[in-house]
Parts: structure tokens; sequence; C-alpha cells
């Protein structure tokens, strides 16, 4: 059974169709945040820290790393945000970027196997991406689309991805260390995003036999109540072989999708973490799980602290 | 594209890849109802009555009508009680029992295509109740399960299924006349109960090509937060091909998944019917759209009446 394991210097994670889904926090990334964008330029790195503290509290397994600011040093400010993070949590991470040099920076201050996020199959950015990948031991989101761009098709998003596995296997990097996204697309604006995504994810599982991530607050982008399309796509992906997101862990409706899913599929052993979350069925102001109430159904970021 | 179309005098409801799913109310049924039990062999159907309004209200498709009530004359009260809902409602009603007998006393008074609720793989069984599906022209709900019990080989199970097929065929029943029950165990006795009935709906779907159905509560038996199971459980099968459940339309957790899940399949056109249900965002209080405080689950949102 295909098993990604990333890590920091002291926790392991690891993603496989036999393990509980894996979470990558999505909030520290400054894009449309624009002011964590201006805060993070000036050197102002107390939201990011606030943003750590609420994830990990909501129960991400790993956060995402974003230091993507127009007309700013990228590399320098991605890596000291790694630093930043690393300092603050022991959850393994994701650096994003779309900057080869930024990757690198981030990488070269990581401590641990990250994930790269990411390569996509354009020639000329699997031949700068895929030597650092290998170079520094770390595991990489490969994204399914290419020159051509993000085709309709499933059945061609998925050759592309074959592509990229290949193409890391002459570099060196073992199918265990890929971790594909199949590119979801807004329902809203295209009425099969989903039925093509779960298309793809059957066959990255059956045939392919790789681990899968995606963005997956994408899906519900312009229509109401996200979060009840959000986690219904979580637990209907995961259903399809999905075996980790990038997406918002503070969200309940997601966050409980995710383990009602892990119950179904097995991967909650004796459905151990349901009971021991849900059997106290705790009502507001008590300890535990926590009701919020929001307008509309709408994400809204509310840690649950004690 | 196989659809199952059932109707009652005035009204069809079809069954589908390409429909919105069917969600077939359970709540007209004495088993563990001994209240309602002891009413019905009485001849008192108010909280039938009651039961019919609420359902529909809720939004169900169809309505499931059982009168299972132990040393009744349940030929007689089956037949009493498919009149009266015809009377109060023009969904379509499948008509549920063990007892051939009762299963023809509802027939012969249904008007309409009745869905039959259900044959097994048994040989007797078969040879009893296809004759009455055909005799009726209804279709027919086909359990997988025989002479040998309910395998845990999910491929045991679609084999049959196949068979039965083939013997409705025998009897000059269509494919599109049977909807499969592949047979959903509770996932806290069973942990990979998930897993084999969407391994089996994706074979029903891609290979058999017909609509299926099961009933959506006992997934979640013995488990906190039992909504939170069957809400994740329906969108996950409806993503591997199921396309009705016999469930409680009451449930808004589960209501939502499967709305959602709609959304997700192409089969809500234009999002029309989530953003018709959501856009408006009210708080409590207001009119549409309300936000329930809910214990130990997710917030949810329930129509408000009046």
């Amino acid at each position: 059974m295909t098993r990604t394991v990333v890590g920091s210097a002291t926790r392991e994670v690891a993603l496989g169709f036999d393990q509980p889904f894996v979470i990558i926090g999505e909030r520290i990334n400054p894009t449309g945040r624009k002011l964590l964008a201006e805060e993070m330029r000036n050197g102002d790195f107390s939201r990011v820290e606030r943003d750590v503290v609420a994830q990990v509290e909501a129960g991400a397994h790993m956060l995402d790393v974003n230091a993507g600011i127009p007309l700013a040093d990228e590399p320098a400010i991605l890596a000291r945000t790694i630093q930043l993070v690393q300092s603050l949590t022991d959850l393994p991470l994701s650096i994003d970027s779309s900057i080869v040099a930024a990757l690198e920076a981030g990488l070269s201050v990581y401590r641990g196997k990250a994930l790269v996020n990411s390569v996509t199959g354009e020639d000329d950015r699997l031949e700068r991406v895929l030597p650092l990948v290998k170079k520094y031991g770390a595991a990489v989101v490969a994204i399914s689309n290419d020159e051509t761009g993000i085709s309709e098709d499933p059945d061609v998003r998925f050759a592309v991805a074959k592509r990229i596995v290949e193409r890391a296997a002459d570099h060196g990097i073992p199918r265990e260390d890929i971790v594909v996204d199949p590119l979801l697309m807004p329902i809203g604006a295209m009425r099969y995003a989903g039925r093509q995504v779960f298309h793809i994810l059957g066959r990255l599982r059956d045939e392919l036999k790789v681990n899968s991530t995606c963005g997956a607050s994408n899906v519900s982008f312009g229509l109401p109540n996200r979060e009840g399309i959000n986690g219904a796509y979580l637990s209907m992906a995961i259903a399809n072989g999905l075996t980790s997101a990038i997406t918002n862990p503070i969200a309940d409706g997601v966050r409980h999708s995710v383990m009602a899913a892990d119950v179904l599929m097995g991967n909650d052993p004796e459905c151990a973490r349901w009971i021991r979350t849900f059997r106290q069925a705790p009502v507001e102001g008590e300890r535990g799980v926590r009701v919020n109430r929001r307008r509309g159904g709408g994400p809204v970021e509310a840690p649950v602290a004690g």
C-alpha cells in the first residue's frame, strides 16, 4: 500500500489509502489577504503565529506555508516564515511557491522531510524542481497540468500525472514521494468538475497507486453555504481515493466530514476518534467540540480554545 | 443511461445516474415504533397522516410504506395504509413487506407504478415476487443476499444482484425496473462495511448499469452523532453511484449532504436548488433558512415553517 511519509525534525505524518485523511492547513498564505501580505512584507509575523496556533488547535496534520507577496523578496520571506513556523509547531510543512528559488530557500532551512508544493508537468518546471526534491530528500505535489494548460478531459489530466511520476523516477524520486493534485475547478462554473476529479482520483488510486491532494475550498467558489459543499466534496473525494487536502481545518463542517469519511473508509479503527469527539454531545460553553453560530453557514474562523 | 421511473396516478419520479438523488421517506414503518404499531393495529392512522405530511414537507421524493405488525392482518393493514397515504400525497410509494400476500394486497390497491420492496436472491422468493412485479407493472428492490445469507465478499453480493437481474429478465422485467440494495452493515460493527458497499455500487453502475438504493440510517447504529455519519455516508455512496436511499428526510444533516452531493455530481443544474435554499443566509428568527444549534454536531440549517 503506497505510503507518503513527510516529517518535521520530531514528527512524521503518513498519507495513504489505509491512513486517516491528512488535512494540510491552508491559512498561512498572503494570497488574497492584503493585511497579512503587508505585515509579512514588513517583517511582522504576528498574524502568522496566530494562524499556526489556530490551525494546530483545530487539528491540522500539516501546515502549508506560502509567502507569495508581489514585488517582495519571496525566497527570504518564505525561509524566514518556515523557520518561525517550525519554532512554533512540530507539524510537518508543505513549502508552497511558484518560484523555484523560493522553494530552494525554504528547503535549505527546513528541518525534516518537507512536501514541496508544487511541480507541474511543463518540461522546464520538471527539470528545475525535481532535482531540488531529490537533493533535499523531499516529497512533492504534482499538479496535473502542462504546457497545454488544464485539460477538461480527466484522462488527459491522468496522463500528465503519470508522466510526472515517470519523470520523477528518472530523477530517482520514488512514486511514494509524489502526491498528485488532480486540479479541482469551481463546481458553479463547471458542472462536471466533481465527476471529473472523482474519475481521476479513482485512476490515481487503482492504476498509478499514488497519493493525492487538492485545494478543497475552491470547489464552492461563488456559492452560498460553501462549507456544506466543501465538506460533501471532501467525503466524496475520499471515497474515490483522495488522501489529503489543503484546506481550512478550522471549518467544523469540513473537519467533521473528513472525520466521518475516515470512519466510513475503515481508517478510524474502532471508530475511536469519532466516539471520543462526539460521545459527550457537549452543548455550547462546554469544553470539547463546540458549535459556533454563524450567518448563513459560510466558513468562520473560530478556533476552539478551552 | 439507465432510468427507473416510478409513479403515482399523477406524478412520476425517475432514478438515474444523471438525476437528482431520490430520498424515499422511511418513517411509515411500525418496526421498532411500538405506539405506531399499536395504533395501526387498532385502525388509528393519525400518526401515519402526520408522518406523511412531515416527510412531504421535508422534501421526500417518495415514501416507503410498511405495515409489519406482529400477529396482525398485514395484507389488509398495508392495503388500507397505502390507500390512505395516496389520498394525502401524490408522491410515488414503495410497498414494503416481507410477506408476499401483503405485497400483492398493496399492489392491488395502488394507483400508479409502485416500487416493490423487496425481493431477495432466494429461488422461492424470486419465483413468488417477480411474477407479481410483472403482473402489476411495478419496479422492484433487489436485495443482494440469498440462501447462503449476506456475504462479506462484495463481489459475491454483486453476483447475487446480477443473478436477480437475469432472473427478472426471464420474467419479462427489464433491468431499468430493478433497483439493487447492496446491503449496508453498521460501520461500528464491521470496519470495512463502507468500502464494501462503495465497491459494489461502482460495479452496479459501471457493469450491471442498474439503479440502487439502501437503508441509510443503519450504517451509524451504535455511534454518537449518527446524522454526521449518515450524511457523509450518503454523499460518499452517491459519488460511487447510489441513486436513492430509504432514509429519514427530516434529518437536516442528511438532506443537506444529499443536496450538496447532487451539486457535486452535476445533477443540480446551475446549482439552482442549492442557491435557492441557502442564498439568503438568514439568521435565526428570520424567515427562510435558520441555523439550528444542536448537540454534538456541526451547525445545520433547517427550514422554518411560518
